[in-house]
């Protein structure tokens, strides 16, 4: 590829202008405001229905929404600034395809989930779930960073968004599956997407670059303003959809407790597999935070707080041996080059998150959820399915998403190698000098 | 100016003494809880009125307002920083002046809002209004950033403070205005204060400190820390005052769509007119917040989700287009030093916003805003005037705002240029050591 | 001792899975979800006692529960990476430490508070009040940073922990004191606890290491990001979990200006005592946050804003003064070396906050509180107690505090002098290298 090929003069404004004015076409066309956010229908509500301005869903969710949000922007954001020299990269190319796919999984999610009349009626939730589809992105964004100029990030988005809100659509609609902390959708999803894309897009002689694929000391203090945020939040993340009352409070508290388990496993076991005992920041800033994938899909259940804490204790034990152990082989065997390690923090927890949701859920009796079942289980509470079926759809509704991401990941990818979309020369990967203007 | 003149030994300490003693008096003799945080009051309420605690004000603009004030002490703080030396002065500074700032508006909000029986009565939306009257001193300071003194600063939020309360009083009171985000009150009012304020302190030799006008690589993801938090809580700070119910929540959805235009817009805009089609972090760490502020009166009006889309689109165009060819004619021609590039985020944008919000205004109708028109424009939904003339009111508001911040900010740029105020030679601009202790 | 002590290869892990595997088993022995969290429990809530969603005291508390999160994690965590070569340890130890210390404080103030029927029973509360014991945790730490190694940490943790939750049941089960902020429990228990640690552990030949004690330019930044969440978000702190209505505004109201207040006294102190007349960073990232710390106990109280103006003043003048006369007598003289000044930050100001705890309750009146003293003074509304006694009590509580906190600091310090804990051999304190992999 010669140099000139990354030059981006005249390509993103072109992609960039393009998608925004479809989207704002598309949403010209099709997008309104829901019942508790428009003036006029939020007033009828009120006036009809005999409700309060205490009732509008906005109280219930906004706070969880905020949470999220800084996770999107800066807990994946920053976590991503530990290169030493891709810190623009990261954050910035974060931002703007952050900012597109929650602009176009509004309409794509709006379509399967918010359709009536002709046009899609968007509210606090569906904030919430646009931001959640962003991260699906965000997490492939971890496999390829440094490796893909922001054009292919923008058709990756553009695709990964579109082809998530028809998986999403399948597992909650069509299969009953439950899902509210995405260790499917989002995390198992986005990881074997990324991991996909990454392995069509394989470079062989990214030996070039390598010595730029390190940190230095204050890149990694940056991370962690990733990492704690996205640690602090992701009891927010999980219970930001849930039902309303013990459900969010209860999500929130597994959470909690899941990830402070995993955070111990994760030095523990980052200290013993180091050959000079010493601990290694590449684990402190992402298996740490496995215990919140874990648990993305049970949160919602009733797992006990203990139960919370083995399963994040596990989490956190395996995640850091795959950085150990998995991610050469996945680099050097399988020839998979994923920079973040997202198939450490959000792939394999993402699995097992799944699995433990299929169990929690085969669990689940009458007599431990009492009327709370409607709000978890509405299919088990009103006898169209039993505790056992449930798990078995769950099972189910990951084979599906591995499916969706795998085969999705891989077109996507081929899509990807077209020469004219600024992907960086072998020798200059993980050098925001090669987009950005960059003072010495 | 000799260098002794920048010592602040007894100078900084005897304004800070001064300021905050003569508020504690004022404050002693005049503000008071208001019926929501008194211990005595509120239970009078709870009472005699048949209300809950969950009906305190308090569990409906909490949140909000811990994220506008996130977005004055860590959002303006740390976007400042993206000077090479000059990240003490940037968030120090901007933490001084604001901690003084949210006290004196207090003051002065509260006699011109909440004065009765001869006391001002506070709670958390008096809170949350100091918050934004200390934003608009944040964004004058982004103006003279590393060309003023801490005492000079003081001072000029002492009296932009009081200008700004008499200003908002006239908008908001008298001529019923709407501006619930403050495109006109905080964000047009304090860009053009500020650059006449930088305008009237000129410093035609202030080549000798340009060599430190620009950043390093990691000042420039200190500064991101700010930008992204400006990001993520503008549309709670665009809502955190609006009325309850449907109008934060559209308030929060308008803001959240134009944001996420803006930024595309500003990404392409950057690559386009850049000669080397590189990026720069400058642009994105500014214009991709202009569509925050182009929505700051409209944002709780029925822009509808694609409405605000393209107010935001244009913004972020514009705002980048101003980096690159209205600041260089500022400077120069214009003899306005603009350090942060206020008059491309806030000056620019503000204008625009207000006139924006005077259209929609103006295109209000019954049909559109159901009963929810009196939450949004009382002063049509009670019959007294026709949404044409809220528009045009809208329109001499804009006015008014840019007569007192010209005016105002003229006057006391002139105020400022006393000798004795501490302010940096023109060798010693954008330079922590003049006013901190510096390890090396 | 010699340089293979610090190899954490098999301890670190060891006291890791020890203390996690020991927490799961008794979690799984005693812990429950209370009513308000568990599917069943409230869902016979809604039904029998006429409650909606709505009532559930997490949307009363989880805004202020996650401000509260980021100021353990991000705020104590970054504000100790002010040192040039310890940044890791700062953010990471106060990380492990802490996810442990809410783990263990949930078992030991579960057995104090909410132990019925055999069980711990836990919501959002409970999660609140683990954040703050490991917030005293955090403070000990600040006195002992650099000089520890992580097993010490996670000792220190277990016990002060336990003592924590012993003295915090007798201050407000026992003796009926108030401290909702924690000017007591937390500060000035954290403070003197990890004082009395750093005297035991004294170290005479730390000068071998003090060329590491100081900061560079960007290790300041990172502090400040510590330094200005604590700021903003004390506020949450203080009224977390005060009464709903009008306690939790009126402590925000009193924290807020107590806070800007005691930032001004910081400013002008900072450049008074220094002889050059320059601000100091060390003053500002500390000193502008014990108006937090100083209006703990009273925030809840009707302090008025004023007075809470004054005291947030009086506790920045004092701890900057702190910082440059008691630390140095601390550590030449009475031999404790407190790295991040907690005793001027935590230790000063929570001594002060105990005695305006102490005043301010005396002069509670009836007239004054009118049905709000149920909520603040219990035993004052019920006739139990005059208004003088109970300052009295708070009188006491403060010295049984110290108590705890002499007597327990030097138990364990003198535990943590085992020599096979892995500390750092006096040459290689604040230095990150010794426990981590150090890129160049």
């Amino acid at each position: 590829m010669s140099g000139h090929a990354t030059n981006l003069r005249l390509k993103l404004p072109a992609i960039c202008f393009l998608l925004q004015l479809f989207t704002i076409i598309l949403f010209a066309v099709f997008v309104r405001y829901d019942q508790e956010t428009s003036a006029r229908l939020w007033h009828e509500e009120l006036s009809h229905h005999n409700k309060s301005n205490r009732d509008n869903d906005f109280y219930f969710r906004y706070p969880s929404f905020q949470d999220v949000h800084t996770m999107i922007f800066i807990g994946f954001g920053f976590l991503m600034t530990f290169l030493k020299r891709y810190g623009f990269g990261s954050v910035a190319f974060n931002f703007l395809i952050a900012a597109f796919a929650i602009q176009w999984s509004t309409l794509i999610q709006g379509f399967f989930h918010s359709f009536h009349d002709g046009k899609i009626h968007i509210g606090i939730e569906s904030m919430i779930n646009a931001d959640f589809c962003s991260g699906a992105v965000l997490i492939s964004f971890g496999a390829v960073l440094g490796k893909t100029s922001p054009i292919q990030l923008l058709l990756m988005a553009l695709f990964e968004v579109t082809l998530f809100g028809i998986n999403e659509y399948i597992l909650l609609s069509v299969i009953g599956a439950k899902d509210a902390g995405g260790s499917m959708t989002i995390h198992t999803f986005g990881a074997y997407f990324g991991l996909m894309v990454s392995r069509v897009l394989y470079r062989p002689q990214l030996d070039k670059s390598r010595q730029r694929e390190g940190s230095v000391y204050h890149s990694d203090l940056f991370a962690m303003i990733g990492t704690i945020y996205l640690w602090l939040f992701w009891p927010s993340f999980n219970s930001a959809i849930t039902a309303h009352g013990d459900d969010q409070q209860r999500t929130v508290m597994n959470t909690y407790f899941s990830l402070a388990a995993s955070t111990l496993a994760t030095f523990a076991m980052s200290a013993l597999i180091n050959g000079e005992g010493k601990l290694d920041m590449v684990h402190i800033q992402n298996a740490a935070l496995a215990g919140g994938v874990m648990v993305g899909t049970s949160g919602e259940m009733m797992l006990t707080p203990f139960g919370a804490m083995i399963a994040g204790f596990l989490a956190g034990l395996l995640s850091t041996l795959g950085f150990k152990f998995l991610t050469p082989i996945l680099d050097f065997r399988l020839k998979i080059q994923d920079t973040c390690g997202v198939h450490n923090l959000h792939g394999m927890p993402g699995v097992l998150g799944a699995l433990l949701g299929a169990l929690v859920a085969a669990l689940a009796t009458q007599d431990v959820y009492g009327d709370g079942m409607a709000d978890v289980f509405p299919l088990i509470a009103d006898g169209s399915r039993t505790a056992t079926y449930q798990g078995i759809c769950q099972l189910f509704a990951l084979l599906i998403t591995l499916g969706f991401a795998v085969v999705g990941g891989s077109l996507v990818g081929a899509a990807l190698k077209i020469r004219s979309l600024g992907s960086p020369p072998d020798t200059q990967c993980f050098n925001d000098q090669i987009y950005w203007e960059v003072n010495p």
